[in-house]
């Protein structure tokens, strides 16, 4: 019952879906990679994944981190799985040339967080910050700083951390307290406590570069008034750097990751970007997160698809119904061919490879965004891949764990017990809708910002690629599509004109509105599937499964779709204020 | 942020939805019980809960029970809870007085159990068997075996266990292996392993009474070849009795029970009920659990309500859209004042309280069953009862642990910690999809057996009290009422007609069948609360939030009616099979 990296998948979606190579060929800085060279690097990490991480995930959570004389010791094993990570180039692997990186398209790196998530998310927390770490520095750094910094993230020589959350500030990062007072020399001295620090402190590097948002003396309250900071764990010679790790949760999930409560204390630190423009600085680093946290969603779903379906497979109970009797005369059916589990499993194949193509998909806008030669474009890009990025946050972690539930659900009551794998994906997977902003943030972000913020230009193209995929297909799939975003358009249109329901409105509409998004952007991925297999054998095994795969999902699934403008309709209702018991 | 009885709200049902004191003067075993004795009752549970219970909960799951030297051991405070739970007289709340019981009406039994639950699942787990024990000897143990063992269960001296899954034997009873061999006396000797034994083995009872389904030599291979044995854990004179505790799951919540594998050697046991009778014996005991495990569902969701609740009145992030600053000058708002707080609140607030009128009601139907002196009541009482048992199961327990999962979103990334009570609630609630039945089974009980297996008869007569609702009542919620039924009658013709599609057909659509009969029994929930508000004060608070509970449930939550009609239009599409990877 080990996790497999589901490269099959990956190839078609590289291959057929995204028809990666060619659109690869249109951004000079990837024109050198083939399907070929990004399917060894997905074997590589895929040999990594399985071989290195996966057998540490159950005994990591088990074992959890401890601190030891103020110092964060890892479960066994995580360490040398770093040391193999560095080995194997992994860190460098989306980063620029220039720097030091490798250069390959964050289509892959996609691809490869989704391993790291799926065969052990408590280890790949210390690693899923640095490319966002190496984004912001390389965006906002100083030349000094970089010059100083990149190659040790790049290299995976150094760690980053996000250092945002203070005990009093989770959301509303206008409530920060941490201090940062200028020593003279450029640096600063940077003091306060953080909170929920992951990889605050661990024994996977010596060198720990901690992303800290305070106020200069003179910040103006409130969110405008916060600067980025970039504050090692260590100085120069071996000198600590006032930064202490307090404590660590214990935790729901997520074990084998170092949770930390941060002191800094007066720790000597360098802005990243301008005074007061720390916001700006960290969003950089929150996208790049937010698209990785819902590939942990993709992660769990594709983990717990696995682990029910070989379960599945070898769980005999009770005669299925309609279905003759086994010629090996057993005395049940392996539970795969029960109804109810049927939908459970097609639900978890189905969602999961939906959201694969749309999690990649997100990744390559970026890539576009970010190398096309066309300005247009890259706007263009820029503008979906920012869209998309709440939508694949939110709805992939929802389903990461709605769906780990289902799948435990398959192993009945041994699915309850620690003996199966399981349960620790579903603890693992709940906290993925809470971080880099919780689900509702995320809606929020979607419905408010980057819909109505800009009278939904945006929007308008995010559509029309739904529309061009509608319109390039035919039959019932590509139909239904068209449906689809005919409806979409006049929620929006609907939304836009309901001023009138007072300012809570829309965000009492922004979660079922991003869940509607969610369920539009599935069905333009099985209608995409669908056309896309015109390109395989007519009687190749995976053409028969995906057709059956986009058949279940328009019948099963779409209906959704009603559910979620019904909850947009009905937030046109005022809700009455919760009091105190009385 | 303790937990607190819900007693208000209990009195509302009882006195108002219910109009329980007026419903037990028709019944003569009853009819000395009224409001005041009622509530004096649950005034004295909820004292046991919060005082006893309530304060055990947290550290029983992180002390979890040990094996030492082949007995268990509960965690500290257990044996102690059970002592005061004994001497308060609880195990002998609703036994008949013949047996030594107080005779109280099993509605009150149910908040009673609602209060346990809510307060200490691991702990109730213990006390949870022993009606359902009781209920069983009575109907089906000889005069013997009742006079030996009845009063020890109902004075609480004995504790009980179900004796009935095996490794290979989950779900489908049929491949029990365990056996019964006859010893010439009237006794047999039980030998075989049992798995997921809760309360197998405990340190609050000297005596353990196991009802363990086996077979005896003759008898017929599948389920109507079982026979249930009372198998004690000790014999007279303190001699063992060859049941051993080979070991205690590792799971993920109710780590305060003691969830065993048993081995059985030849154990001295007794039948219960008729040889190869053992499944009608074991489903006394069973319906009886079901209703408890349901009302697990509503301990939890009341238990996530309530931390939600407190946590967002007092947690300040962000100003609330359109709420001015509050006058105190706090630079953020509560977050009971944001709408994607206030949607999830309210959802919980309603779930639960609907499912209290629901769950009460159930019981009361099963009081009705047992002591009408009107023998046509008392079959329709049955019948509804046997109908509402499995909705109350599944629907309760999805509910428990969605809930709990929206609650801890509440808390942000405090609710993922250890530190606050919610991740424990979401841990020990995902248990009671699974037990006693799991979800689907409860699914295929309620559409197969219950629905179909008598023509609609059945259902015709629930189908009745909720159209009885409807017109007793005015306005909106009665209107929505009606066109519930209507359509919910419609299903049901809709679905008896559909053979055509299959032997399949209705176990696809027996889990959104499940799921609309309970949208369609909140609807009467709401709408008779509606209806009873009248009787309160024009300006009682009570008055005024149940309103506008009643308000949200049929604009924001109703709404879920037509997305499981659709779900159950859509199982007339046929399923693929899922097969081995490829």
């Amino acid at each position: 019952m080990a996790w497999k990296a589901p490269l099959q998948d990956m190839q078609f979606v590289l291959e057929h879906w995204l028809r990666a190579e060619q659109a690869w060929q249109r951004l000079p800085a990837y024109a050198d990679v083939d399907l070929e060279l990004a399917l060894q690097v997905l074997q590589e990490a895929a040999r990594f994944s399985e071989q290195v991480l996966a057998p540490l995930n159950a005994p990591g959570d088990r074992q959890g981190c401890r601190l030891e004389q103020g110092r964060v010791r890892t479960p066994d094993g995580f360490a040398a799985a770093y040391r193999a990570y560095v080995d194997g180039g992994w860190p460098a692997l989306a980063c620029e040339p220039r720097c030091g990186g490798q250069g390959l398209p964050l289509v892959l790196d996609a691809a490869v967080q989704e391993m790291l998530f799926a065969s052990n998310h408590g280890w790949a927390m210390y690693t899923g910050i640095a490319h966002g770490a190496y984004l912001c520095l390389k965006a906002h750094g100083s030349a000094q700083l970089q010059a100083r910094y990149l190659p040790g993230i790049v290299s995976g020589a150094s760690l980053a951390t996000m250092c945002l959350t203070e005990p009093q500030a989770g959301s509303d990062l206008a409530l920060l307290r941490c201090r940062a007072e200028p020593l003279g020399d450029g640096s600063y001295a940077v003091t306060g406590n953080k909170l929920f620090i992951s990889g605050g402190d661990h024994d996977l590097t010596r060198d720990i570069l901690h992303l800290v948002l305070a106020r200069l003396p003179d910040a103006p309250a409130g969110s405008r008034g916060l600067s980025l900071l970039l504050v090692p764990n260590g100085l120069e010679g071996g000198v600590g750097n006032g930064v202490q790790c307090d404590g660590l949760e214990h935790k729901l999930g997520i074990r084998g990751s170092a949770t930390c409560a941060l002191r800094f204390e007066g720790a000597k630190g360098w802005l990243v970007g301008q005074a007061h423009g720390g916001l700006a600085a960290v969003f950089v680093m929150m996208n790049s997160a937010r698209l990785h946290v819902g590939l942990q969603g993709l992660g769990h779903a594709e983990a717990a698809w696995q682990l029910a379906r070989d379960y599945a497979l070898e769980r005999r109970q009770m005669r299925a119904p309609g279905h003759s009797p086994s010629a090996g005369g057993a005395a049940a059916d392996p539970i795969h061919l029960h109804p109810a589990m049927r939908l459970t499993l097609l639900e978890l194949r189905v969602r999961t490879e939906g959201m694969r193509t749309l999690g990649y998909w997100t990744a390559h806008w970026l890539d576009v965004a970010g190398a096309s030669t066309d300005p247009a474009l890259r706007a263009k890009a820029s503008t979906l891949a920012a869209l998309l990025t709440p939508i694949i946050k939110a709805a992939f972690t929802d389903y990461g764990f709605s769906l780990s539930s289902k799948a435990l659900q398959v192993f009945g009551g041994y699915g309850y017990t620690c003996e199966f794998p399981i349960e620790q994906v579903l603890r693992d997977s709940r906290i993925a809708m809470i971080y880099e902003g919780t689900n509702e943030i995320q809606a929020n972000d979607l419905l408010l910002r980057k819909v109505l913020g800009d009278g939904g230009e945006g929007f308008a193209l995010l559509l029309g690629e739904l529309r061009a995929e509608a319109g390039a297909g035919q039959g019932a799939a590509a139909e239904a599509l068209g449906t689809v975003c005919d409806r979409l358009q006049g929620v929006v249109a609907e939304v836009e004109r309901s001023a009138a329901h007072g300012p809570q409105y829309p965000y009492r509409a922004a979660g079922a509105f991003l869940q509607l998004c969610a369920t539009a952007l599935q069905a333009f991925a099985w209608a995409r599937t669908v056309r896309c297999l015109e390109a395989l054998q007519a009687d190749a095994p995976l053409r028969r499964e995906k057709h059956e795969s986009a058949t279940f999902f328009f019948n099963y699934l779409l209906p959704d779709f009603d559910r979620q403008v019904a909850a947009i309709e009905a937030a046109a209702c005022p809700l009455p204020f919760i009091g105190e018991p009385f």
